[in-house]
C-alpha cells in the first residue's frame, strides 16, 4: 500500500510578515522505511512564533529550514509502522515532524507521550514546550519568591498564560500585558491579578499603577515598546527574562534594542536570555509537578484548535497578528 | 582667621555634551564649625564619567546635583579643622567633597585614607571607585574562570584598565577597545593580549579575528554601537556587566538601545548592571588585594593629574571627548 503524504514546506524566506505564497503545498507518495525508522501520522501540530526564526537565514540556536524542506514544526502523532527498536506500532510520540501528514523519522529527538495524562493539544501546550518555557523561564531565570509582583508581555498566549498561573502558585502577585479586552478578561479568569491592554494605551502607567512596588520578575515574550516600557518600572535587582521578542520578529528594519536598558544599571537588574531545550534532563519532573497542579485545579490551559493542514498558513499569520486566543494547534484526521 | 573657599557650582542643567557655561565659579568666606562637623581641605579631586549623570534631572540611584549646589565630586584631602569625634586635625580623608577648596563635612561617608598604602591620585583611581568598580564589576558579576575571553570597552580608563588587568591575573584572555593608537598601545603596556581600536574602523571584525572563540564577558563602559558589536559576538552564557555608557551621557537623542540584545536569547547570555557602592562592606578587602597586586607589580596605575581647580571644566570635558589617557584627577595645591 502506497500512502500519500502532503505537506508545506518553504517556499521562500519571508520578508516582513509571512504570507501564504512562503509556503508550497505539495503531494507525494512515501517511501518504504529503511531500517532503524519509524513512520508517524500527525495529529497535532504546534504553532509558534519561533517557527519565524527557523524562516531567516543566518546562524542561530538552531539551523534554518531550507528553501524547498519541509517546515519544522512541533507535532504529536502515532507510530503506524516501525523499524525502530525503540518504537513500536500504536505508540504516541512527539518530536519534529514537520508541516504535513506523515513523518519519516530515524527516531532522534522523538519521545513517546502518555495519551492518559491529558488530552493530546495539551501536551503541545501547557505539558508541551510552551509550558516548559514558562517554568524554566520563570523559576530558573526569574527565581520569583513569595510576595515579588511578577509582570508577563503576550500573556495571554501560550508561554505568557503559564508564567502568571505559576507565579501565583508561587505565592506572587502575577500582572499580564496583552492585546484587547478580550485576552485581558481572559487573564481575569485563570487567576491573574491584573491585567494591562496594550491596545488601550499608556502601558507605563497602567504598570506604575499595578505594580507600585516596581516590577521584580519580567517575563518578555514580546521586546519593542512593551519591553522598553516595562525596563522604566524595575525594582532594585530585577529579573528580566528574554524569552522571545514577537513584536520584532517581522520586522524588514534592525530590531529596536531597549533604549530603557541603562534602567538595569540603576537598579542592579539583570536581563537573561533562556532556551527551553536546555533543560531537557529535566522536562519529565517538570511535567510531572505541572499535570499535578493540572489536576488540582491549579493550572488551567486553553487551546486554540484549527482543522485542517491546508489552514497551516493562515493559522500561522494568526500568531503574529495576535489574533489567536490560547495555543494555536493545527488538527489533522486520525 | 576666615578662609576664602572657591568653588564651581551648578549653573545649568548641560544639554548634550557639557560647557563651562553649566557651572559658575564662585567665591566666598568659609563659616565656623558646628560642632559634630569637620573642615576638610581638598587635594585631589576625581572626574568621573558617573558626574555626568547627577547632573540630569530625574531618578536614578543617587539624587541629582541641585542648581547652585556645589558640583558633587569624590575628593580626598586633609582634616585642617575638626569637631568631629572621629576625626583629627591632619588625617587624610575621602568623602564626596565636591569641586571646591574646602568641604564642611558632617563625617557621612567620610572614610579615612592611608597616604602611605599608595600615593593620593591613586587612592582616587585603582584603590578607589575605579578599582573597585573594575573589581567587583568583573569577579563578582562577569563571574571570570581562567581561560575565559575577557572584552571591555573604555579599556584605556580608570575602570577599563584595571579590568584587563586583573582578568589577566585570573588567567583569561584580555582584549581591550580604546579610541586611537596611543590608547592601544597603552593597552599592551599594561599587558592586554589585543586591543582594538574603535576609531580605526570595524569594531564587530576585529572582534571576531581576537575572540576566536567568542567573548565569554563583556564589561561595558561606553554603550552604543560598541555594545551592539560585542553582543554579536557573545560566546554561550556569556556575562555582560552593564558598567556605564559614556557615549549616551551626553545624548540629546533618546539612549540607542542594543538592537542585538536578542543575542542574549540565542547565547543563553546574561546582562546585569552593577553599582559599587552595593559593595561597601568589601571595599577594605579588595583594596588590601589590589594594593598586593600592585606591591608585585601585576597591577599599574595611571593618572592623568591636571593642576588648578579653574581647569575643572575644560578637564571634566576631556573625559567625554575621550582626551584624557588614565584616571583624571584635579590636583589642589596643599
Amino acid at each position: 500500500m502506497v500512502r500519500k503524504n502532503h505537506r508545506f514546506t518553504l517556499a521562500a524566506r519571508p520578508v516582513g510578515l509571512v504570507k501564504p505564497t512562503d509556503f508550497a503545498f505539495e503531494e507525494d507518495d512515501l517511501r518504504e522505511l529503511d531500517d532503524g525508522e519509524l513512520l508517524v501520522k500527525v495529529r497535532y501540530i504546534s504553532l509558534d512564533p519561533a517557527m519565524r526564526g527557523w524562516m531567516n537565514e543566518g546562524k542561530s540556536y538552531i539551523p534554518p529550514v531550507a528553501i524547498g524542506e519541509v517546515m519544522r514544526a512541533l507535532a504529536i502523532g502515532g507510530v503506524v509502522e516501525s523499524k525502530h527498536p525503540r518504537f513500536a506500532v500504536g505508540t504516541h510520540v512527539s518530536g519534529l515532524f514537520g508541516v504535513q501528514d506523515y513523518a519519516i523519522s530515524s527516531g532522534e529527538g522523538v519521545v513517546p507521550v502518555d495519551p492518559r495524562l491529558a488530552p493530546l493539544p495539551v501536551m503541545l501546550d501547557t505539558l508541551g514546550m510552551p509550558g516548559l518555557t514558562a517554568y524554566f523561564g520563570l523559576l530558573d531565570i526569574g527565581k520569583p519568591v513569595a510576595g515579588n509582583t511578577v509582570v508577563v508581555s503576550g500573556a495571554a498566549g501560550a508561554v505568557g498564560s503559564v508564567v502568571g498561573q505559576i507565579a501565583k502558585i508561587h505565592g506572587c502577585r502575577a500582572v499580564g500585558i496583552a492585546g484587547g479586552a478580550d485576552k485581558c478578561r481572559y487573564l481575569g479568569e485563570i487567576g491573574f491579578d491584573a491585567a494591562i491592554d496594550y491596545k488601550a494605551g499608556d502601558v507605563k502607567a497602567r504598570l506604575r499603577e499595578h505594580c507600585p512596588k516596581g516590577i521584580d520578575v519580567f517575563f518578555d515574550n514580546v521586546g519593542g515598546d512593551i519591553l522598553d516600557a516595562a525596563l522604566t518600572q524595575l525594582a532594585p535587582r530585577a529579573r528580566v527574562v528574554i524569552c522571545g521578542a514577537i513584536s520584532q520578529y517581522n520586522n524588514t528594519t534592525p530590531v529596536k534594542g531597549p533604549s530603557n536598558y541603562l534602567s538595569l544599571l540603576v537598579n542592579r537588574a539583570s536581563m537573561t536570555g533562556m532556551v527551553v531545550m536546555d533543560y531537557a534532563p529535566r522536562f519529565a519532573a517538570a511535567i510531572g509537578e505541572m499535570a499535578q497542579w493540572m489536576a488540582a485545579g491549579k493550572l488551567r490551559s486553553h487551546e486554540d484548535i484549527v482543522p485542517g493542514l491546508a489552514q497551516f498558513p493562515q493559522a500561522l499569520l494568526k500568531l503574529f497578528t495576535g489574533e489567536n486566543h490560547g495555543k494555536l494547534v493545527l488538527e489533522l484526521p486520525a
